[in-house]
């Protein structure tokens, strides 16, 4: 099967084959790391670690047996070692390093890929001002091909709450027929429930996004952010404020969209954007999905 | 290591241990069976096929270095076989079936347990009368003993909506302070959530009960019941419900437990009761959480 | 905000929006129903009832506020009751009848989508031909156009067996330096861990596989199938096969593609093809993973 | 159903009841905290930020309508803002100082419970030497009585590899037929899968156990510990090792036991101990089981 030696013997992924076929990704999932990232506070610089998800691939030819996964393990492990001396300010760039390096050390590859995914905390205030300390996940990715074009993919996914306007609006009308038009004061009571909303963008390298202002955008576009530590008039306020403002998932994903037109004039039209809004609703055992997958160029129209 | 000829040297989990410990619980989980139970509807025998996670164990003395795992899968599909000729009426039948045969088959053992979950489907009635089809979770499990005792557990895992009592009287009190008392007849916005509450009896064999009737007992402590589908009048009707009927998790436990003393009031006082609810709350990320592990007799204190 | 009356009111989805954005998908997920599947088994027609979990989705245009989702519910309830009295061959038709609705049913929409997974069992044989009931996955979707196309697609997931042949052949090698060439008959140990290997074809409606032919072919594909009950010699068996048919996550892809070219000749050139395969090392925390992403026409090439 | 003014309005949670029930624990789960901890390296102090995830309850006395949960978060909130400025050496340091302040705060309960898990990094080293860094989930958690009582849980979760004896002796004995006792010397194939061991020590809050100790315990109990990056003669060493070393469920935990007492011999006789053993066999698609729940007095009988 092979022609050689000790050597060729033994590198089983390095033989040839006839009739293979390419593969379009290969390589490891599910590699867990801790990494440093920096951060600009207010004033100072914040450096924190994050345990991350990644999973790296390239492609395989058609006359390639294997790939060699322990090279993609070496390659996460210095560039996670690097990010220790000098903290990335985002996993994103994490990503990119990652991908080059496996271009490098994946000679027959022409693509390389790598995901990361982290749990990730951000200070908060709650509406009466208090502090809190919000729990998030960020996604960072890139995509390196051997003609030297590169994109990175920046992503949140933040958890919110909607409250519906549908049955608010069934409620408010019946009510007004029993009660009368004063009620227009009164907050109608409605559904509310947990929303995960995610937001992906993917763009050139050179062009730096703040995940944080991903995720204040997010968030400003459910009914309601959520908080960890809510106390009485909080926890009122949380709710009004959900109930003034019902949100349909259709409704989170929209909203996500404007502002982001607005917040980034500057971005390229071939950015690619990809929202979701799903929420877990109270009176379903199912969930209400909805989704926009498209660039800004289109959005700009 | 065995003094023995070509079949002892096989069966490796018969050799003899001089220094071994004994252990609590040995066998398989997470095998996946399909099982035919028999329910009573309102005239007919329905006979449902239900997807089952099965968790099977032994407990293995000090001296035997392992227990014979493959027994277990053939007692299982046999069991489960005979389940289709002869559907049985609770899953916890089955599991009671699979203990008398581990205690048979395991020479060895003292103790035999079985865990069995499985999705189930049951109709049910929207406020409007609309016939709906819900998804719940059956558990059932039986624990035997070498010396005859055993004992069966029946559960249930009902997904329903709880509306905060809490935040509900915060802005109920604002209000009114702003509109007066004629506030009286609207009713007050609140956080609602999925609440997920399960509910498991732990009794002798020779006590029935149905899984139905647990399941309507938890519903009827959520502040509404949820519904697959909903038209706009049977949505207004889950609101305003749940609303009318505001509570904590705590609430959803103590009607869980309220609710079972007065449905079973023949059922033994060594009747171990464990009742949960976790409400997936919608102003925040975490849940909240209540449980009570007790038995009949001391609620009946 | 609306001209309407006391309907118009109350329909919310149906608002006007002026500068709303399209929705690529909007719809409900994790939908939990019981279907009934019938296939043909050796002599009689079975038929199994399976516990799915149902995702289906219209699109938005821009300028309507919200997609009727009760909707989406009233269709699964109406094709789930029809697949009882009049059970279907996959679960991939199921989602068809579910698709044409969706466009039936939402006028505004342009697309319909529905997927469906559900767990399935079948027969199978071990090495000694003793039979077992086996664990799958399957998946079954569709997706129609307002234009009249549709396209079907069926997929499954099948727990197979792989080892690894680079840790065979670093170690074979060092073994004959030591112990010489009659090493030759004895089979040489090595890494092997559970393979998790997916298969979805993309097609036109008229067109009908069986979901028990592409488990087949998935199963031929590993190192072993893995099976329920495997009593000594079996087991044996299962693995000395194992080790004589070493498999990298690549070659099990690989081989896939190859077995499906062999058995569907006439699959259309543009049917659409994704394979993946995962193995949960032995030797490491993280996991080894492969993928083409292709058409049937591209691998003919 | 209040006597009061305003607050007590408010207060719904203080609400006397005359009929409720107590119950056994009411608190929130799911709270997720990045967390400081410091280790002793070999030569200098390291202070690591794991993301941790927390559940914590108190009990609630039957004539109080509810727990005030969101103090359960500022008590949270504070200690974890204490440990980014004084890091504590185990979460389990956390559990017990988070126990306390629930039995100040909540002056209702009787008992205060606290359960910390963390994703955890350790180095370690390859057979040949190369340095790696191993992903572990370590568990802390605590429980305080009114009456001053306080125990604390340190447990650790690894991930290693497991080699069947069982196979391994089948196809043994059956070469031996065929080959010959020359055979003796080289390594027989087996069944090897990812195996899932947790250890668990209950004891009083004054012992300090080092959870890195726990993980070098378990992983010396594996068929062999697990790498990240394997260059070939490493990855070849491991199989040497892990079929050096064949091992069912029963046998890890059982030499995780021993191991604990030659280590720990001075731990107090009442220390809680649970080990656990789950093995993804590569040769079945369900998983197989071992457990010991004990004291470290039993096994020293």
């Amino acid at each position: 099967m092979t022609a050689g030696g000790t050597i060729s013997i033994c590198d089983v992924q390095n033989r040839r084959l006839e009739k293979g076929f390419k593969l379009t990704r290969v390589g490891v999932t599910g590699v867990k790391k801790p990494i440093r990232i920096k951060r600009n506070g207010n004033i100072e610089l914040i450096c924190e670690t994050l345990g991350c998800d990644i999973d790296v691939f390239v492609d395989l030819p058609s006359d390639q047996k294997g790939s060699h996964l322990s090279r993609n393990l070496e390659i996460i492990r210095e560039i996670v070692d690097d990010s220790v001396r000098e903290p990335v300010s985002g996993v994103e760039d994490l990503a990119i390093a990652i991908c080059r390096e496996l271009l490098k050390r994946h000679e027959y590859a022409s693509v390389g890929e790598a995901h990361i995914s982290a749990n990730y905390f951000k200070e908060s205030r709650t509406p009466d001002g208090k502090e809190t300390l919000e729990f998030y996940r960020l996604m960072g990715g890139a995509l390196a091909r051997r003609n030297g074009e590169l994109t990175k993919t920046i992503g949140v996914e933040v958890t919110g709450m909607t409250a519906c306007p549908c049955a608010m609006e069934s409620i408010r009308s019946s009510l007004m027929e029993k009660l009368g038009e004063e009620l227009m004061d009164v907050p109608i009571i409605s559904h509310n429930q947990r929303n995960i909303c995610t937001l992906m963008l993917t763009l050139p390298e050179n062009i730096t996004i703040e995940a944080n202002d991903l995720i204040d955008l997010v968030e400003d576009s459910f009914s309601s952010p959520t908080y960890e530590i809510l106390k009485r008039s909080d926890e009122a306020a949380v709710v009004v404020n959900a109930h003034k403002n019902p949100k349909f998932v259709e409704d989170v994903v929209r909203d996500v969209l404007t502002r982001l037109l607005l917040r980034y004039p500057d971005l390229p039209d071939d950015t690619s954007v990809v929202v979701r809004s799903e929420s877990e609703e109270s009176i379903h055992k199912h969930n209400a999905f909805a989704e926009r997958i498209t660039t800004l160029g289109e959005l700009r129209l």
